[in-house]
């Protein structure tokens, strides 16, 4: 019998993280203060996030020790098992060999805590006791939470307030764990009760939750606030993902030829490709081709220009080099939550713009036509997100099956749907639609671009 | 840094299931006809099983070979990891070692996907297109789902019609793997029709869509029924849990002095111990406990007559010799709906019945209350059945730290809680009760025992 998942023992896990700041070809744009336009200083930094992080952010050194307190939290879940997909292969009567390294079976479902762990700790280490941050579908702040409870921190999180009435269930995750989740807007805040004195009814969104947690953070003792994706030291952390993923497919005596995952802000499929990219900037896997995807009604990278712009809606974050469909686009309302974001993390953005990988975008009908396939295949039932990724997996590996080519190709899989089931439920009722690219939001987002 | 899980490579997964039926000390009493007071015959079954499971129900071979089509589906989650609870014994400041075996990893989340994976795969061989089935909660009807996906099987689940509107998750993962799944009683059978007739509202029960599953398998071609535990052929198939925890405690250099889990129809429980009550019986180990953990709303073991009586509520099946409250008892509605059953697997009966095996009862509100402590240490959000023997675990673990013995405590965890978000959140609000023991029900359903 052929192999199925390539499994590392406890003793295998990394323990550094990769930092790919030392191998850039190119050094990556800095951050800017929005006032003075100059990079910002970790002293701008030191009220929100605890210094060992911000050294992170802009640190050169190839390899970042991973502490030891982390590495025993880790162990719950890490090493994160890679499959070979027989199943899918079979059924798609395809040459192609294709791998996928699943992030599904942390507890919180997702790559997210990877990072949320990390970032916990330091904040310990520092004297923290209260961390504050926002979320949108709930995957991060569940994360959080869960991070919290490893630590004894209070975690308190501002989840928009259309996703706190839906998704009920990613909110008592949290409280399981421990921590506070209110509806933003709330009345724990200046912005919060503004904002609901205007409108009582206000559905909320991303930008305000975030105003919220900084507001709190700022205004708080021992409160530091926290982001799940887009920074350099959240893609840092992530790197466990890929340097698991390169061992494993050493295993299965593979390299990919094509590496495959979802962006949002990009922190899972950059904890990915990360280390395999070095081996394409240093000449060893020159045509390795790594492809980012999106959804179709927020095209970031294949549809927005490369320019500073905010990393929040409500402007309140240092300027990012990005591609960016502008800070205030709201994107239509597609069950992939996770990717809903209108920049993406400045490490990508510089990537993509030297040529290093590439970006498609995706119909949520077709990402949920190849969730439902790869479901009936390979078992898992995947959370919308990586169904993008899938639906490009799908077509690469049926190109193959046209050409004859043997491809090996490897997707990131960045978590399970247990908590998306009524997107499914849409689906398979044939509820489900395709949003129209939204020409005038990004248009009318793009011309409030930050000046500098 | 102490392991914390404890992994088996693919090739060490077992290649046979384990049938205690050979080393029993007393044999198991039959099932028997309920016209005839006879032992049941396989041609009274053939109309409803493949012959290689009616085969498996009776036989006393040690072991039976695992088909290799069901490894290979096995392999997408199996082996599944044991963990050392170090961070659940540091909470609790207890010396005994902590041990849990996690069936979560599961496609559909538990580990009834054991057994339907290998149902599903002798249904195929036979020739048999369609299956039908009953769920009370889902967990059955998404496991058998997802085994049909694996085999090209259609699967037609009847879903007690209060689970199925309360509980819409879990049918539409069944339908995700391509699963029918209809609320019960149903207008699809005589038996559906004539009680909707009645009642166009009734709420159903596991004893009417149990009937309904039947007479669909009874009235339409090369369709059978299958059942997801108490029948022996189940509880053989689960023995792969019991085989894995063997070999990773040795992997940790333990054996345990105490094994606990928790019991509905007793098959994720019997799947762990099975192979570990061999070594009492053969006396290698005489002193190890193996406590069976029932809700104290649901008393079987604990409260209820050792006596013949039906499988099924609606006086269908055959008649199993088990410690039972009656056939038609309704327990009240806890929310671990997998432990609401009237009677318990025929082999964990006849066990308890020797003295090899103990049981205790536990009230919801302290089966929570210890999950919520599970999930804050090891992070793992469990579902309602584990949770009972969580508080089970807890309560001997602390009992070694007022005695100072270092025992080494093994846990059978059953799976998660990810679609059981509304139980968590009724405890975390105040709004979980217990119930009272239901005195009255249980004595006017043993007045209705079947006469031999």
């Amino acid at each position: 019998m052929e192999r199925t998942r390539f499994i590392l023992d406890e003793n295998e896990m990394p323990t550094s993280w990769y930092n790919i700041q030392a191998d850039l070809p190119k050094p990556l744009p800095p951050a800017l203060h929005p006032a003075t336009g100059k990079p910002v200083t970790p002293d701008d930094l030191k009220p929100i996030f605890p210094m060992e992080l911000i050294k992170q952010e802009v640190s050169r050194e190839r390899w970042i020790e991973i502490p030891e307190e982390v590495q025993e939290v880790y162990k719950l879940w890490r090493p994160t098992p890679l499959f070979r997909a027989h199943r899918l292969e079979k059924a798609l009567d395809t040459p192609a060999k294709i791998f996928y390294k699943y992030e599904g079976m942390s507890p919180p479902g997702s790559h997210k805590p990877n990072t949320a762990v990390a970032q916990a700790y330091y904040n310990k280490k520092e004297g923290i006791k209260r961390i504050t941050t926002e979320t949108g579908a709930g995957q991060w702040g569940s994360a959080l939470s869960f991070a919290g409870a490893c630590f004894g921190i209070e975690i308190k999180v501002y989840m928009v307030r259309a996703s706190y009435d839906q998704k009920p269930y990613r909110r008592v995750m949290m409280e399981t764990w421990g921590g506070k989740c209110v509806p933003s807007p709330s009345p724990d805040t200046k912005v919060g009760r503004a904002i609901l004195e205007k409108d009582p009814n206000c559905p909320g969104s991303l930008g305000i939750a975030i105003s919220e947690a900084i507001e709190d953070c700022m205004t708080c003792d021992d409160t530091h606030y926290a982001l799940g994706s887009v920074l350099n030291h959240v893609l840092l952390h992530q790197t466990v993902i890929g340097q698991e993923a390169k061992k494993q497919m050493e295993m299965a005596d593979a390299y990919p030829d094509i590496i495959i995952g979802c962006v949002g802000g990009g922190s899972n499929f950059a904890g990915m490709f990360l280390p395999f990219v070095k081996d394409k900037i240093e000449g060893k896997k020159p045509d390795l081709r790594i492809i980012n995807v999106e959804p179709a009604s927020c095209p970031t990278l294949t549809k927005g220009p490369y320019v500073y712009d905010f990393g929040d809606s409500a402007g309140l974050t240092p300027l990012l080099k990005m591609y960016t469909l502008g800070h205030d686009f709201i994107p239509p309302p597609v069950h992939a939550g996770g990717l809903r974001y209108h920049g993406m993390a400045p490490i990508i953005c510089h990537l993509y713009n030297l040529g290093l990988v590439e970006a498609q975008s995706v119909h949520q009908l077709a990402a949920f036509e190849a969730g439902v396939k790869f479901a009936r295949t390979e078992g898992i039932i995947s959370a919308p997100e990586p169904n993008h990724a899938i639906k490009v997996l799908i077509d690469e590996a049926l190109k193959c099956k046209e050409s004859g080519e043997k491809k090996t190709i490897l997707l990131a899989h960045s978590g399970h749907g247990h908590v998306d089931m009524a997107a499914y439920d849409a689906y398979l009722s044939g509820k489900l639609t395709d949003y129209a690219y939204p020409e005038q939001g990004i248009k009318e987002a793009l011309r409030n671009l930050p000046r500098l």
